[in-house]
């Protein structure tokens, strides 16, 4: 099956295509720009020096020559594009017959006021807020592997809610709001050029309080109020969520540990109990790696991902997978 | 006046050096290492290549003949050791005549029963326990200048205890746990050499769940319930404190602004207000940075040191200046 | 074919450790650590969070039965450990009819005044230094896939010779000593606990000038003088050369790049021509990559590989695999 | 004495900033950015959190009236500019009788012709290229403290030619070029935005090869030739270089050790004899560290500097006080 990517020269979009390149039952048809992009021409490996001999094609600059070769060619279009530009492509790609995967925030809400509130735009295609499949795979195999559109869930909720959907699909969540404590690292702020992304000025603070676009998809996906709060740490990679949850009167460590076993089988998921989980256990790996304590009701879940790979990349290539009829870990786990 | 460091080796006891050393009314008199130590005989500027030309002395061991010197040379003796050596070292220089100023946690906490639980020992001087003024500057100055043994405050603490205690005294706070989310710069886990430490291993974790010494002491010092989880992180020094606050219901923003006006004409507190604290904008630096944001009975406050000096030498000089009578801020703040 | 590690517990152990695992045609038989070790009966995953769910398997302590263990079930003996250690095991594993891989320096050198000079020991097994094979892929292959004892090349040595080999081989350079620059990531200075590689002391800074035993070796498997400083660098993995080259009068840009040609072919060689090479682009990665600029008779040759792989655990794993008599890049490159 | 500042919200603008606001015999008159600076109006110690309470004041527009105000006020003007806009500023202020003291390029070379070849660009006022100071202190003091032009030396050259001159002076260097390998933290390359000072691009990397506008300034300045070849290293501030000198036949280490007497007296200098520098020596310090090794003719100079304190702002100070007739310590060692 033939891949191609929107917005090939980004983090994610560059780590996607390195897992397509390498993936035994897919080929990586074309790498994508926007036609104002500086990088248009330049090879992935020139941006990428580690894909060297792996990713030597030029971007393409996405033309309208472009669509129509996109149109030939290509099986699977993903979108590594902003959010709002991914919402202006989907239908496209869609009515050419493609299935789309969109690694952007334009499809993973199902209302426009929240899509005006926190993305600060109005929705040009609410019609396909309801189609498009919720890319949390552990979760939503079934729909993924069905749909025509999946907008792959975002980073910091991929960790936080199979942190928590196991508690909450085991009742044993008080009726308290949830704190979810995250960091992430630099590549969660995308490849552009800023100030805030210098060497000498990033480290480690809060950002988005209280109106970061991630609080709805992970309020809206659990079914559960959450007050998250996102900091921007000094590593390149990975997301660390420490999540201090209120659980119901009298539940006992058994029973968290029960609730977790609803992900025992999963390839991609570490439930690593009382060990500790860091930054570093997951850094270039495709892992959830999630841990928790309990004191009385009070419980800490730790949850640890890699951005790049669990929360982008990694599981839009489980996505593709699952709509190829494949195991979901294929080319992510050995 | 002339002080004596004690564990000087190790990160605090150094940067305190450094700083009596640049004082405009202190003399270093000798810094100490245990009569083990391997860096006994050693240059403090071997260890702290920074400090050459400033901390060229040699460090000397602890012996019998080193308590006869310092008897006869130093006015103020700092505690820069493990806590049960602080502990015992304490009374003795006391039954000098000194004053003892103990960056340690031997002298912070009023309860033996605490000691057993959080520090793993049984505490040997609990007569000297309610004699000990907590070196918490902003808030004990006057028992401080007064005291003849001073535990100076920890560092978490000192963070936490600025953010949260001009709120419990403006009598803001719900009667609810209060999560204390911290992260730490690798100083804070000491130069002795462990795999812990190591470049190489070092990765944002948390640690301590439940169970932190820190945890008691500031519930002690502030007067209500904390879920305190500190984290290693990857950079040397710092700390970032974002607490978790649930107010009393109909509390304004204009009435915890009011409350932090307490600290406001305090020199090495900065109130950010809405501005976002890091651990950039204060390594290095001897403040303390405060801000909050609000929202209905949700407060964030964030808050953010130097973890060596705001959350140890620093405030050890502090506590110095106090005892000499002259402005506390001396020989931090130009 | 059945692969024991011994020294398991260390950086290049663990990465040969998780090659193996992932091998198409290994399986790892065994992971030893000395009977003294502190790690004896941990995972190695609990040493190595990356490698949950692959290296779930206990430490050994290499006692005796150990060595029956391994005498029944091993085809080959990768020595992870002390250069000394080395020395001694190699021997007893050769008698019981193992290929025995040492990624030590054990046996790289050809005479013993260099083992007492820059190892400062006595060589216990001189006889065997002729016998051992330079483990440098690409330039010893036939010697490696026929030799029962592989020396596998150092890590400063394999980027330094891959880059300067092409050179002399063709005549280019002139008769003055080559400077050789280099810096090393941390994990090059094993993963025990010194507070030499604690996280708040790395810093770039020069070391072993004039005496490190890289130099012989380079000389040795070179044939041409070099001036060798190694640096240790902020990073955890990579080593970067950048190599000073006095050529021959009027050799011209041509000649040099034709020198190059003759390692075009090779999978794990990356010529950057006039590209710059840097520790990020090889970083978890097999390759060395090896770029040059040109003014008049001065070249300067930059080589980059990760320390850990190319560097240590990658090579090993080529030189299984020509001992086996499959392609040397198996389980390095897709 | 009243110092303004040009281009203040660069690195090297806001740390002289805070060294002029700090010293006890000057006063910030003014910060001043270019008119279509984005960052025009913003406080200082917005850009930098670490100086909030110190340099609180607005970026002011260097616009027409700026001008006039600072005739009015200002004693020192100091340009933290882009090379060509300083040699257009220097001009200006002189004519209106003030000191300028330039931290640029635009008049650290005699020639015309190296600035086309080295900066790209014609210099308009070669007349004051023989009348400029060159700023470095400790081997033109004289100069430095009658000139009303100082073009402070560069980062990479105070390192180099601090390391040198006093073997050049002592006449003991071999008619052979030197080899100067040079790494430098991320505040030298500026504070704006690109994807080349990006967290995640940052790595161990060489530039500049044989073309870096440092090389003629280094070799005019010293009187020999040199090939200096720059790398951009994964750390905020501080240079590290290693040079490779060959001496004459027959120098003696007493020789060497005695060459480096000249500097012994000098308070910003420090010898460190067989010691070997670090960048965290001398990182936020405001000395040259200077070491060496020697084995026969060949000898390894290392210097280590703060590229933003003795590289940058911390020389210009010097250069100040050298103006103001006191020592040219003042202000930046206690």
């Amino acid at each position: 099956m033939k891949v191609v990517i929107i917005g090939a020269s980004g983090y994610s979009g560059a780590e996607l295509a390195s897992l397509v390149a390498k993936h035994p039952q897919l080929t990586l048809a074309g790498c994508y720009v926007s036609e104002q992009s500086l990088d248009k021409g330049k090879l992935l490996s020139d941006l990428y020096p580690e894909h060297l001999g792996l990713l030597d094609s030029p971007l393409l600059p996405l033309s309208e020559s472009a669509f129509s070769d996109i149109d030939n060619t290509a099986d699977f279009v993903c979108l590594c594009t902003d959010h709002k530009v991914s919402v202006d492509l989907a239908p496209r790609f869609l009515s050419m017959g493609k299935k789309v995967f969109d690694l952007s925030g334009g499809y993973r809400l199902s209302s426009n006021e929240d899509y005006q509130t926190y993305y600060g735009f109005e929705h040009q295609h609410t019609e396909l807020l309801s189609e498009a499949a919720y890319g949390l795979v552990e979760w939503n195999s079934e729909a993924i592997a069905k749909a025509k559109l999946v907008a792959v869930a975002g980073c910091y909720p991929t960790a936080a809610l199979n942190a928590l959907k196991p508690l909450q699909q085991a009742g044993l969540l008080a009726d308290q709001t949830i704190i979810i404590n995250a960091v992430s690292g630099v590549t969660g702020a995308g490849r552009k050029a800023s100030v805030g992304t210098h060497f000498c000025e990033v480290s480690l603070a809060p950002y988005g309080l209280f109106n970061h676009r991630h609080s709805p998809e992970i309020e809206q996906h659990l079914g559960h109020k959450v007050l998250f709060t996102p900091h921007l740490g000094n590593f390149p990679r990975g997301i660390l969520e420490t999540i201090y949850v209120q659980l119901k009167a009298d539940v006992t460590p058994e029973q968290v540990t029960q609730a977790y076993q609803v992900l025992v089988d999963e390839p991609l998921i570490r439930l690593l109990g009382r060990k500790i989980p860091s930054i570093k256990g997951v850094a270039k790996q495709p892992f959830v790696d999630i841990a928790w304590q309990q004191q009385g009701c009070q419980l800490i879940v730790m949850a640890a991902i890699d951005n790049l790979l669990k929360g982008a990349a990694g599981q839009a290539l489980q996505c593709i997978n699952l709509a190829m009829g494949i195991p979901h870990s294929t080319g992510l786990k050995g």
